[in-house]
């Protein structure tokens, strides 16, 4: 068994702890002689499974008990009605714009009323974040929506916007557990799992609980209200069983690192080792306002798409493997999420220093 | 490692090779260095994994080139609203209520549409099927709703009702590939995989193409539309990768097997020797008409409840798990789907005999 370097940007690289304990687990999980996958999900086993992620979550978040968790499925996608669907009670709600998957956001939540654009990056590529110190928020919105760290772009909110009282509803999925967070600023935050958390098929909503009502848009299928499954603990229907276990175990491989103050640390570490080489090369640059750049999802070009190209074969020939850039950006993009250890991004550097002299000759 | 017998009814028991090869491929994928759940949606890797399950799937059920499959999420649950909001078009449908899962189709219809019942066996806690010979149709309904297998209470349609021409929509969940169909005599079949197929988070849709419309209801979501994911081929966001690529294991083992027409007869042989014992009991017995049996989901008890917990109890301690009935029939349920070995409905009814035996002192 051979494991590669792989940056690619969800479903992304797991800790090969959780994915030994797996494949261990697999036919038999803890003595119950079957699979997670083969169990009732209303068992006494899957019981424990599912609330002692919850709980694990919780401890990472320090996430207050006026929020619920919810393991739903559908992606950041079905999110993306979900919410309007949910919170537009006055049929108004204002989007920050700094990427693909806002707009997605924007553009589906206009089905359900009007959604303003309160601020947008779309002007350069989205390589930035908008100034956020006096937003144009409307006064009858009923929410703010952001997506806080873009995927695509490699940008991130540094601090969150003032929306002025309303609810702060954003998508974290590609920062989710990055670092600390203060729940308290939100009034939604959800993420799919596939990038920094699990397997592809289950997001994550954490929701304060005014915010789940009965006051729904009509129309609104069941399966698609926040307080179908906070009254039933995520277990209206069948959920995304073994998913949930999978992010149950990254969960408490977190804990067992130390909690998402450690994971910051390194995330800091491993992205400054990039950044800094980046700064440095005379080869390679990032694409991004220094300010606003990620630490999970690094974008970066040489300027010239064939040596872009060349650079993503021959990295992928050495183990470092999915760092094509997004159509949009062109180039290169290393996603170093928490599952990423510091030896794959200094063996990526080493990689980029060895191509820069080999190209410049020097 | 020690494997029980698994009656669950879903998630249930799945093919013993399956899992051990989802075990051994679970930290590198045939070389790739990564698992499943690591892997980009957009890989070729990926792609190899979806496009395989498709065509093995198209080749199992024989499913003619006017039908797609879509690989889907959210379960029944969401099917039941997806249905309407996609083919209520007319704003009438016509249901056939058979057990608790039609019934919450049809009460999540009602959001959408005039939701007719045609036919209904409520008024025997839903232990037969109705009489399909004269349905009372609508003229201008959009579709005709059934659950052809029902899992809780153990009855199946042997037969399909006469339509009239209007499209049939078939929840064949609990039923899934456990015998061949005719797929032409439907307009859409869908099943959550956690019964027959595979782990829970996949919902397989197979839809005739003139259902799949721009016309859908307003208000519906971009991701509960057919069209988005006929569109897409399943990739317009990132699908529940690891649950297609076990399903798609399922799939060839099915295959390798001998398909459907063997696993009929398999589920014919499995089904008799529990029913005929049942038939021949003093001590137990079946629960629905005999006609309108399920080979997959059969529930029994014995009369006496104080009986039937201890039977369940000590058929656990004999590793013959999750026997326990639905809480509306009581009793026990036995979910003999296509993964459970006929060695287990034998060990089943051996136990069962012994414990006749000792109740009734023969």
């Amino acid at each position: 068994m051979k494991r590669v370097y792989n940056f690619s940007a969800g479903p992304a690289v797991l800790p090969e702890e959780v994915l030994k304990e797996a494949a261990a687990e697999m036919l038999d999980y803890r003595g119950t002689g079957m699979s997670v996958m083969e169990m009732s999900h209303r068992s006494k086993t899957f019981a424990g499974i599912i609330q002692t992620a919850e709980q694990d979550l919780r401890d990472l978040l320090a996430i207050p008990d006026n929020y619920k968790v919810l393991f739903l499925q559908g992606g950041a996608s079905t999110q993306f009605a979900m919410i309007p669907m949910n919170l537009m009670r006055r049929k108004k709600a204002d989007y920050i714009i700094t990427g693909q998957w806002a707009k997605k956001a924007w553009q589906e939540a206009q089905k359900y009323g009007k959604a303003n654009v309160a601020a947008s990056s779309e002007d350069k590529t989205f390589s930035y974040i908008p100034d956020l110190s006096n937003l144009a928020i409307s006064e009858d919105a009923d929410y703010v929506y952001i997506c806080e760290n873009n995927t695509i772009y490699g940008t991130k909110f540094k601090t969150l916007p003032d929306t002025k009282g309303k609810p702060l509803v954003a998508d974290v999925s590609s920062c989710f557990l990055s670092e600390p967070v203060d729940v308290t600023k939100y009034g939604i935050l959800y993420g799919g799992a596939q990038k920094n958390i699990g397997p592809a098929g289950v997001t994550i909503v954490i929701i304060r609980e005014d915010l789940i009502t009965e006051e729904v848009l009509p129309g609104t299928p069941t399966m698609l209200r926040y307080k179908t499954h906070a009254d039933a603990g995520s277990l209206y229907n069948t959920p995304p069983a073994y998913g949930i276990y999978i992010c149950g175990k990254v969960f408490r491989w977190l804990k067992n690192l130390g909690g998402l103050e450690e994971m910051k640390k390194r995330n800091e570490e491993k992205a400054k080792i990039l950044y800094d080489y980046l700064d440095s090369s005379s080869l390679f640059h990032g694409t991004v306002k220094k300010k606003d750049r990620s630490l999970m999802n690094v974008p970066f070009v040489t300027g010239d798409k064939d040596l872009d190209a060349r650079f993503i074969q021959e990295a992928e020939a050495s183990g470092l493997v999915n760092l094509k850039g997004h159509r949009s950006v062109g180039g290169m993009r290393a996603s170093i999420y928490n599952a990423m250890p510091r030896e794959g991004v200094e063996t990526l550097v080493d990689f980029m220093k060895k191509y820069e002299k080999e190209i410049l000759n020097v």
